[in-house]
């Protein structure tokens, strides 16, 4: 075992790519990973799992079908599984992210957004 | 589904007991849960399960058998399955922990830290 924490704003130092999640550790069969995000990401669901949202700096919202939930820092959200949702950002907002080993970012919808899987920082 | 985000400074102002975890959310079947903590636990051991801290406020410490780690804001640590751990904290400081639903939070070691479980806000 390493005897250090993980340190959040060195990991954001790591990395520009937005909306690219970089991993940076796994509890059991979940992972953490840090992600930049800004302007409109894609509709998509993750069928089945929920996914969680903890905004670190800065403000997002997610739309979902039915409605919006604004997520500002010292907040967290979880998204149901099979909920489509489009996270938003207005200005650059750095968030950590809970979810399943291999969950893809773009669920269900392949598009040019969606990132490589399973990179570590 | 409700349309609103999980504040923590808002939960933090519903409970003052430390060492007692109280719930703000579950994903699939791990839950989120936030504690206040002050001074010296109890040794113990989580057999089946990873254990997440993300220090929210404030600076916290564990020691291991052969070594330890401090947490600061800003900051996690993964505690791995079997690794018997003691956190400390001198000052107040406010976590965030994850880990499976059912956990109890002095694992192995029945004492009276053991904390109510199952308990939300």
């Amino acid at each position: 075992m390493r005897f250090e924490a993980i340190n959040f704003n060195e990991k954001f130092l790591k990395f520009d790519e937005q909306w690219s999640p970089k991993i940076i550790g796994q509890m059991n069969d979940y992972q953490f990973k840090l992600v930049k995000i800004q302007g409109h990401f894609t509709w998509h669901e993750h069928k089945d799992t929920d996914e969680v949202f903890i905004v670190l700096e800065g403000e997002m919202s997610i739309d979902f079908k039915d409605g919006r939930v604004n997520i500002s820092e010292n907040e967290m959200f979880i998204v149901p599984k099979g909920a489509e949702h489009k996270p938003y950002a207005e200005n650059e907002c750095k968030i950590l992210l809970i979810e399943p080993k291999g969950v893809i970012n773009t669920g269900d919808s392949n598009s040019e957004l969606t990132a490589e899987e399973d990179v570590w920082i």
